[in-house]
């Protein structure tokens, strides 16, 4: 930590300052400048909480080195974290995988339907949702546990695993009875009651970035479930929120290999939510791929002008077929094995 | 709901366009413009589900008339809600009031001596957090039920009614056994089981706007609360995120008297957390009282510099007398007459 | 200048950083932490590149205590500046100004009876464009030269002095022949040879805050005039572009008490281009001067339905006359004098 | 365009809003919904200045079909735009383009240097700032005319074509008297006099995204060019301004299939300013090919640090050539033909 003082701060207010490091245990490194000090602060181990110094007379400001995370970080875990979902393998050096399916679950027929040709057209896994977030209270919310079983039957009818959303911390043990990996979107990256559960339960969990998130809030999000014993823990940007109407979300792709240095958790990529426009959503897929991206989640739907919900953004499943076509080809090129089984 | 065309949309597009809306049990209405053709929908009942035309050929845009709120807007209750938390009245045309006391409760003697300090100095109603909601994991997470307990002693102390923030579904009970009124915090505003769970009390809840949602966003999570019953709803404006980091947050004062045309609810400003720095907070908390705010919120802490969380935005006791003054003569000066008891 | 090391940096490392230091002529002194080095850098007058020592290896960041600025900052001169524009004397201390007129000249009729219409309702000075930046270049332009005559022509009439805008370093010498004080619009906010030209005059000059343009960014912009010689500036904060569209801008209000702590130069508010909006206008005028600012700009305009440009923010004559009694009461009230001849 | 009236707007004020749109010289269309009317107007060619009906008694929204640019639109002009610059043609279906050199040219032996080794790996073009933006005005300004003399000279040299910045109205002149195309930066994108002298020179234009820009306003940027005959623009993503720190920028990756949509111009991508740091180029130039941009623009240093701007995000000698080999090989892989003479 770094204390910063003012141009004009006195000798008595630096030396309150240090004092003030003191009483909190730790020592004092004061640095004078040509225009101000800076006072380090050393000793301590992990974050500090700075308000005992930030509002003495002459602070200008605190610059903290340490972050608030830790298990997450690439810092003290070098090794990629490899993540085990069903029988697929999800994290750097492994084949990337598709996460494919629709983003409600409607009707048995249309999970089934959307399960079979997504497998068909090489999927890996199966996402659909059961408790659906929505703005509003008049619009569906989606079919509940209902929902649950037929995302089960769909999994079991394809051997796809499946990934679904959890929005409340009493409704984990459910989720986690049914689903391969459960998934916490995007508003509740920040809900820490059911961060807390999560980590918890020996299920791997998707996290999506909230919407304004930065990347160290991302990670200190992770934090709390490796905190609580879980490190199957799966990063997912889904674009954030920007002065840009033009494309539902902004993706911000660097994350990819910034995450990558950062920390050592699988990152993917959900293009439908990152530009809410299909037409979008195939370049996009693939460039998150070429930019190193562990996998990417996808919305497909077998009528999307009938969907109940994200229409615009679900390719059809001529188009989710045609894409897997040159994902494939993208992922040769790019060196990857041929995962087990496909 | 309007259908935008593309420009080279042509004559079958276009009918085809025209059947889907008719099969969605509404009228469409072509509008042929120089450039191209519009096509209003008519005859639905509130927000219209878009999908089955957003994707249609030749569809370039759909434009929403509706919005996804109807009972928080003032269009359809002219009327402004005046919410009752104790003895004080809150709502458009009431003297405004002045929520303050700690970020966090930390200590029977903490929480004692700032609700004695606030009520001298005049303030209407107390806060505190007894649960916490923090970045990482590794921080103070707040008291706990026990600080429920100390907040409802302090209150019965002073006299001064009491919110706190609620994080969980599953606590909402607890919080209410005690609480004045509940709090839902920034990161918690799309929290839709939680909404769902607070509709079904009948406690004034307080709801904070997310740091990157949208006036239209903040009204539908309302919405959620007075579509399952309860109407004591206040909105609290906290700032929102934004590029510029020399404050904690972006105020969004505009949201006042733009609400006030909007919805006939309440709305607060939190000027604490909007600057994110002590020596702006009077600044702020006199300009949203002249724009006509119901009331604010302020931290305030007998040492912040001590403080377990946001000591750098608390203002001291001796702060926080010094502005009520100021306060009061402002709300003089805008006509308002004392609160009964004052 | 702080240069932070590396969790698993080693000494020879450090070593290098601390001679690239010495190589540049400062002196380095390295903190040793529990978790990682830091190495402060000693001697440096004003900013330093630290290209030089950014890409390092073992160097994860480096993080600077001074700032680009150094002529605009209170550091360095503690006394308010007032700059005088005709008659007008704007500044801390003096009672705040209110700028107000059309947002485009768009005949004579029009600019004399709005400048009649201001001054008989208390305004201070004139405003109005002749040089029109518009988004795109199918829409009214402004009048040009001929406009700059028009408000010439109105300001002698009135006895108000007027701002302009100036889009090009080449016709700063024709707009200074004009207008009192010349504005700077937020898309040139960082024109820099726009800044450089204007430094060289000696008229005021108004600078407004560019739409994404953070607070140290605003003042180094002032820089560039005051290192060229013209410390007549006044800053303008006009709303910045956030993810919110209810409003046409975001107006960030904090921005008045932090430039009061940060700069010694006059700080508006534009409450028209802030909202967008007329009705809006009243409100967050208001709250502007509650904040401390030294002055307002409005837009008003006699018939704003018929207006080329920004109709829907501008204020009708009525509207401004009602504001500006309840903006009199207001600065009474704050204690200000009445200015001299007024 | 569209006009939407309030819920609770009476017949009166809808026929005089009628009135209004037929006096504007257009025919209007009255759409009657279950909750509001909405008023199509009919007849408008191009962008209609709505200021006359917007605040009309009962109006709650206008809502704009038609867009402020129309030449650089896809829809007036369906086939794309390849854009040569000397030997080397840019656009749609054409081998994307690598452009590549430091960000400032600082000497004679730096930009020879630089230019022989880009060549050498495979660069199309050269690119470097003679006359340089920056935050502050105590850093280093660029050489200027010098500088576009050693830049022709490395052009010369080694047979790459250059592009270098151009900042004020008054030297396109000049810029277009060396360089093979002109660079608008993102600062002065809504420099409109900048744009206006461009628009009459007949040397290609590289225009850079503002980073705060819409990509309507970027269109509408490029349209002022269009509009004054110069139909040789490029467009070029370098990211935009978010509330994420982590990087420099945050990169808008999605326009590029969406600008491909909306307009026949080249996109590029500059992932040097999109991140702003060495390590993330790679993975985000890789990407944007993948995306189907027409070009990358990089950032290459022989010594980034001693680099006097922009250091940290420039690539080495070593680094590009690295890179070059990947991106020849992602091109053949995407199956474009060898560009000639290469």
């Amino acid at each position: 930590m770094l204390i910063v003082m003012n141009h004009n701060a006195g000798k008595k207010q630096i030396e309150a300052v240090i004092k003030a490091v003191e009483r909190m245990g730790f020592s004092a490194a004061p640095i004078p400048g040509s225009e101000r000090t800076a006072i380090g602060v050393l000793g301590n181990k992990g974050y500090v909480d700075d308000s005992t110094v930030r509002t003495l007379p002459g602070v200008q400001e605190v610059i903290h080195v340490s972050k608030p995370y830790k298990l997450v970080s690439r810092d003290f875990h070098p090794r990629n974290t490899i993540i085990k979902v069903g029988g697929v393998e999800i994290g750097a050096g492994k084949r990337p995988v598709v996460m494919a399916g629709p983003c409600a679950v409607e009707s048995e027929e249309q999970i089934l339907k959307t399960a079979r040709a997504v497998k068909a057209a090489g999927a890996d896994m199966l996402r659909g949702g059961a408790f659906k977030p929505r703005t509003g209270p008049h619009t569906f919310q989606g079919m509940g546990e209902e929902g649950l079983k037929l995302l089960a039957l769909a999994s079991r009818e394809t051997g796809l695993p499946f990934v679904t959303e959890v929005m409340s911390p009493d409704t984990v043990g459910l989720v986690a009875d049914y689903a391969d990996m459960l998934q916490v979107g995007a508003r509740n990256m920040q809900n820490f009651e059911l961060l807390k559960e999560l980590g918890k339960i020996r299920k791997p969990v998707l996290l999506k970035r909230g919407m304004s998130a930065t990347i160290e809030e991302l990670l200190a999000a992770a934090e709390y479930m490796l905190a609580e014993g879980n490190s199957g823990v799966i990063l997912c940007e889904r674009g954030i929120r920007t002065f840009e109407t033009a494309t539902r979300n902004t993706l911000d792709l660097a994350v990819v290999p910034l995450i990558k240095e950062m920390s050592h958790l699988p990152i993917l990529i959900d293009p439908s939510h990152a530009t809410g426009r299909r037409s979008l959503v195939p370049a996009i897929a693939k460039a998150a791929l070429m930019a190193g991206a562990d996998g990417i989640m996808l919305e497909v739907h077998p009528e999307p002008e009938k969907a109940l919900s994200d229409g615009p953004q679900s390719l059809t499943l001529q188009g989710f077929e045609k894409l897997m076509e040159e994902i494939r080809k993208l992922l040769d090129f790019l060196g990857y094995q041929q995962a087990a089984g496909s």
